[in-house]
């Protein structure tokens, strides 16, 4: 059988651009003996093509013009790694309509303006290849798209960023209150000059918008996803958790139910056997329940070069398949689910109250719970005297009920102070 | 665009047959929508064709001849679940040759011949489907070939039998001894009748072999791999692991190193912040070490009727997608590796050694282990007097000088009894 090349064109070249080609260096004949092609990056388009650069390929493959890369016959497929909305977003239709398949890791791009990409490939009879966009070298997309094709999931639980998970880790395991923590990432390069994108919650609503798009097949937006950061934590939360048997992650988490897609991101406390939490460091992983496979994790690095280029190769070779065999895309077009917002979803809900330490004040504060048809499944008085708190964790509620009896607790004489409120993973 | 219909035959309608095709039924028109392909069981081959089945498809798909079934121009796909060596292999090497795609959940017939299956279905170039045959309903075997396809594994840890992992999981977590947890699990209907093969490692070893395979691209047989199973483990050997900071699990272990394969199954010890130390009850999960993707956990429901059809059906439709596109199997030649035996290998060892409670004996205990190049990395001392345990964790040591060591220890005096001997699972 002669071994046919696959020739690739890479737009950016960053951390994740050129590890993929020292990849390929690095391992080209083992894939080509196990997939029964080459693969090979031919052209590389950069901002400046000048600048010397520590990846085996030579300096004629560099150019500054990205058109050039798309329309070179001499280019099969397209790895898109330039992040951003523009001009990623035009590039990749540029390449679509080229009738290239387009590789990307783009997760700001595929969170917003997906179902443009999705659709315009279908058209054009191509695939859109991105397993590096979401839990980077974890194999998670092709899952999701292939394996678990015929399969019905109900819901998506994710740890899907890194530094948040790393913070938490700390706070849970060293006590550390939240900035501690915080300053413990950055010292060790987990978390950006700037880490708002990944404390508040945003590169995870991303994430969540693309698996939600995938597992239910539906157009879900960054802009849908309901979303709260971690910065509000406090380290007592961490500790009454851990005594109450949870851990507290920022979770990401993808719901259907009868046709309305939940889509959210915000702390929550899930039970300490449950395998998210075993999720330590800067780990990520997706937890997956289908109607028939049950319950399914996949773990393992969300961040990297290393780890992204291997998705972003995954991608590749799975593109150079479908060259070989002809194959056109799996891209499915996606409908419009209706959005459910969050008021309307049903939740455990752990919540600390400070209170005065007088007779009858437990009996006034769980009358508020009763009358808005929150029932509690169990309490906890932490402290005693001016230190006195009452941990309440509720059964299956609804968040309207829940606010409105957090906004009835703020009313009571004996309320000092409501502490931390948070979502919690059952089962109850 | 026309959709499609994609007949499959199945051989075999036991419980993943029926759950496979109530599935389908269920989900048939979602599939249509997501794969753009219709799915439709057209024959199925039973031992008697005229016992009525509770599963949504008429009488007179039925037929007691496979052959009839394979010959069949208007199936397009065969399901082979009878299971077992023959006649399983013959119809599936029959399928092959009337240039049929074919899926099986068959270890047992995968983990000895998978070899000769794949050299015809590469000759014949169409693809044997095997996502069913490991973890079940955990795509696994789809990552492993594709997402991962360049990716250089290390190493793979995988708890791929519930039976063992449930019972398991009742001794550490409940303190039960071996036979309880056991009677227990035969009582919750984890266990088969004779749990031999599940006990004694023998489904754990086949899995071993298969993943082996995949993941090194070498032709891996169950007999290549070394086996002990968890009949021998004492409920104080659980006991002192999980004081140790450890979790005893039954790994099913293959590594590739310098051009060697090795591969075994027996309990060992991980320490408990390992993810694999998390996997609770029946479940399964199977840790990937890459060179790039770093490391990788895959976890879920390793049994059971509908988690093992959610897995047939992931193949089908891959199967499904190939017919659409004309594309053929992506199966590569394995290639031949040598074995490393287990006396080559190197561990970190747990050893429990009863002792005279005596001064001086710890002294000619340590000078044994020395003698043989085992560096100790801990000792611990449980119980007094003539209960007295000494329990060591050795450095990283080759199996062949650690039983050189427990040789040598039986020849002393001071020591009473070699107790338990359990490999530990890094790192160090």
């Amino acid at each position: 059988m002669a071994v046919k090349t696959i020739r690739v064109g890479m737009l950016g070249c960053g951390t994740v651009g050129a590890a993929t080609i020292r990849l390929l260096d690095d391992h080209g004949a083992d894939i080509e003996r196990r997939v029964g092609c080459r693969l090979e990056v031919t052209r590389v388009a950069v901002r400046n093509a000048e600048r010397p650069r520590d990846v085996p390929l030579a300096a004629a493959a560099f150019t500054d013009d990205p058109h050039a890369v798309i329309r070179d016959p001499d280019v099969d497929v397209i790895a898109e790694l330039i992040g951003g909305i523009e001009p990623a977003r035009s590039l990749i239709l540029e390449a679509i309509g080229a009738g290239k398949h387009v590789v990307t890791a783009n997760k700001e791009l595929l969170s917003t303006l997906g179902r443009e990409l999705f659709d315009a490939a279908e058209s054009a009879g191509v695939d859109v290849g991105f397993e590096a966009a979401v839990g980077a070298g974890i194999p998670l997309i092709l899952p999701l798209r292939e394996s678990l094709a015929g399969e019905r999931i109900s819901r998506i639980l994710g740890i899907v960023n890194g530094t948040t998970n790393y913070v938490l880790t700390r706070m849970t395991e060293d006590g550390l209150p939240f900035a501690d923590a915080l300053a413990q990432a950055e010292r060790l390069g987990y978390a950006e000059r700037d880490p708002s994108a990944d404390i508040e919650g945003f590169d995870a609503a991303a994430k969540c918008a693309i698996l939600a798009s995938l597992a239910f097949n539906a157009s879900v937006v960054a802009g849908d996803v309901y979303r709260e950061g971690i910065a509000g934590l406090q380290a007592e939360d961490v500790e009454f958790a851990t005594r109450l048997g949870y851990v507290v992650k920022l979770l990401a988490i993808a719901e259907m139910d009868q046709g309305e897609v939940a889509v959210r991101v915000h702390p929550a406390m899930i039970p300490k056997t449950h395998p998210l939490a075993a999720v330590r460091e800067s780990f990520n992983a997706v937890f997956v329940e289908g109607a028939a496979a049950g319950e399914l994790m996949f773990y393992g690095r969300g961040a990297g070069g290393r780890p992204t280029a291997s998705a972003v190769l995954g991608d590749l070779i799975d593109a150079a398949h479908n060259l070989r065999a002809g194959g056109s895309g799996r891209t499915a077009p996606l409908a419009k689910a209706r959005t459910r917002p969050i008021d309307e979803m049903s939740w455990q809900f752990y919540l600390d109250v400070a209170v005065a330490d007088r007779p009858g004040v437990l009996a006034a504060v769980a009358a508020v719970f009763g009358e808005h048809q929150v029932s509690i499944r169990s309490m906890e008085q932490f402290g005693l005297g001016a230190e006195a708190r009452l941990v309440f964790i509720t059964h299956t509620a609804r968040e309207r009920d829940m606010q409105a009896t957090i906004s009835g607790l703020r009313h009571l004489d004996a309320v000092e102070r409501i502490g931390s409120f948070l979502r919690v993973v059952g089962p109850e």
